[in-house]
C-alpha cells in the first residue's frame, strides 16, 4: 500500500503515523485534522502532509479513523462517495458495535474492519504521541483481515480477533469499569481531606480519574448496557467482600484478586 | 541517641535501618527478627548486629516495632520490663488506635509515640528494602515528639501529626479502601477472561490486588468499623455514578475525581 490517510491526528492518530513511518510500510502519511493539530503532527514527523477530507480520501489505500466514537459515527455516513473502490478502512474507536453497524450500513465501496488498540495515555493530542505506543499492546480487529493484521504487527501491536459485540462486552470489564472505579474513588474522596495521609497505592488507583469526561462520554454512551451491568457486578462483589470481612473469609477475595493481577503481569 | 533496636527487619524495618545508617543518626542498629530475615538484613547493610529481644531491648535508645499489627500488639504486652526508663518506643503499624491503646496500658517505663510511614511495596522482606523508601512520604506520628520528628525528617519522611482515631478513619479512605477496591476488581474479573483485551489502566488498578491477605488481615481487623463504612460509602458513590450515567450527568463525577487525583499529584 502507498498512502495512509489518518483522520484525527491526536494521540492515537499521530502515534500511528510515527509508528508506520518508522516501520516504512507507507510512502505517504496524509493527515486530516484541525489546522493546529495537524500542524503539530507534521512538526513531530507523524504526518507528511495535511489535506482536507475531500482531498485526502481519494488518495487513500488505507483510511484510519482516529477520532472520538461519535465523530467516527458521523464520518462513516459521508466517507463512501470519496473513496476508491476497495479501499481498506479501519478505526481506533473504543467501542465497536455501533461503529461496525454504521460501517456496514454506509460503506458500500470500501472494506471496513473495526479496530481498537488497547493503548493510551492521559496526555492527549500529538504532544503525547510515540512510535512505541502500540508495542506489545493488544489491538482488537473485528475481522480477520490479512493486510491489517500485517500493519498492526508492523507497528508492534498484538492482533486480537474479536467480534464487535464481544469486544464491547469485554472492554466494559477491562477498560470502562476500571475507569469508572477510579473516577468514583476520586469523586468519593474529594471531600475527605486524605491527601496528607496517602501513599503510592491511592495515587495508582486514581491515575485514570485524571481522564476527562470529554473523552469518555462517547465511549460510555455507546456501551451503556454493558457498562451498567459491569458496575452492578462490581457493586455485588464489593457487598460480598464486605460480608466476607465480617465473617473472616476475605482471604478468598485476595487470592482471586492476586491471581488475576499476576496473570495480567505475565501477559497471559 | 546511640542505639536503635528494630524489631522485625522486613521491608519497612530494613528500609529504616538503611535510611538511619545513611543519615548517620545512630551508632548502632540492632535487629531482632527470625534468623533468615535478620541475616539478610545484615547482608544488605540495614542492621549491624542481630540480638534476641531480651538482649536487645536494654541497649535501646529508640525501639522501632516493624511487625504486622497483631504482632506489635502482642509485643507491647511484654516489652516494658526489659526497657531502660524513658526509652523512646515507636512503631510502623498500619492502624493506630488499638496499638496506642495497648501501649498506654502496658508501657509504663518508656515513652510511646505511634507511627505510620505511608510507604510500601509489593516486594516484602529485606529484599525489597531501600534507604529511599520514606523519602517525601507522609509519616504519621500520634504525638508531637521532637526527637522522633527529627528522626523522621532525617530519613526523608514528612511528619504528619494525627491522633490514633483520626488516623484510622483517614487511612480507611486513603489506603484500606483503595486496596479493597483493587482486590474486589481483580476478584470480580478473575472469571471474565479479560487479559487479552486489557491495557495499562487495568494493570494500574489491579497492582494493589497483588498484596496478600496475610499482610492485610491484621490491618482490616483492627480498623473494621471505619473500613466497613468506607466500602459502604464507595458503593453509594458507584450507585450514584450509575444513575448519573443514565441521566447524562456523570461529568460531575469525572470533574470531582480529576480534581482529587490532580491534587494528590501536586502533593496538596
Amino acid at each position: 500500500m502507498r498512502t495512509v490517510v489518518i483522520i484525527g491526528t491526536g494521540l492515537l492518530g499521530s502515534s500511528f503515523g510515527l509508528a508506520v513511518k518508522r516501520a516504512g510500510i507507507f510512502d505517504w502519511v496524509v493527515g486530516v485534522s484541525s489546522p493546529a493539530v495537524v500542524a503539530k503532527a507534521i512538526e513531530i514527523g507523524a504526518v507528511d502532509v495535511a489535506m482536507t477530507l475531500e482531498e485526502a480520501l481519494p488518495t487513500a489505500d488505507l483510511v484510519l479513523l482516529a477520532q472520538p466514537v461519535k465523530r467516527i459515527l458521523s464520518l462513516l455516513e459521508r466517507l463512501d462517495l470519496h473513496l476508491r473502490l476497495g479501499t481498506l478502512v479501519t478505526d481506533v474507536g473504543s467501542t465497536k458495535a455501533e461503529i461496525c453497524a454504521a460501517a456496514s450500513t454506509f460503506l458500500t465501496r470500501s472494506t471496513f474492519v473495526g479496530g481498537h488498540p488497547m493503548a493510551g495515555k492521559e496526555i492527549r493530542g500529538p504532544e503525547g504521541a510515540s512510535a512505541e505506543l502500540f508495542v506489545d499492546r493488544p489491538w482488537v480487529l473485528t475481522e480477520p483481515n490479512e493486510a491489517l493484521i500485517s500493519i498492526v504487527e508492523a507497528v508492534g501491536g498484538k492482533p486480537v480477533l474479536l467480534g464487535p459485540e464481544e469486544h464491547d462486552r469485554m472492554v466494559a470489564f477491562s477498560s470502562h469499569l476500571p475507569q469508572l472505579l477510579s473516577t468514583a474513588l476520586g469523586s468519593y474522596l474529594s471531600d475527605k481531606q486524605v491527601t496528607s495521609v496517602s501513599g503510592p497505592g491511592l495515587r495508582d488507583m486514581t491515575r485514570l480519574a485524571l481522564s476527562s469526561f470529554d473523552l469518555w462520554q462517547d465511549i460510555l454512551e455507546t456501551n451503556s448496557p454493558n457498562v451498567d451491568s459491569a458496575i452492578a457486578g462490581l457493586i455485588s462483589e464489593l457487598e460480598g467482600l464486605r460480608s466476607a470481612l465480617k465473617s473472616g473469609t476475605a482471604g478468598e477475595y485476595f487470592e482471586r484478586g492476586a491471581s488475576l493481577s499476576a496473570g495480567l503481569r505475565q501477559g497471559q
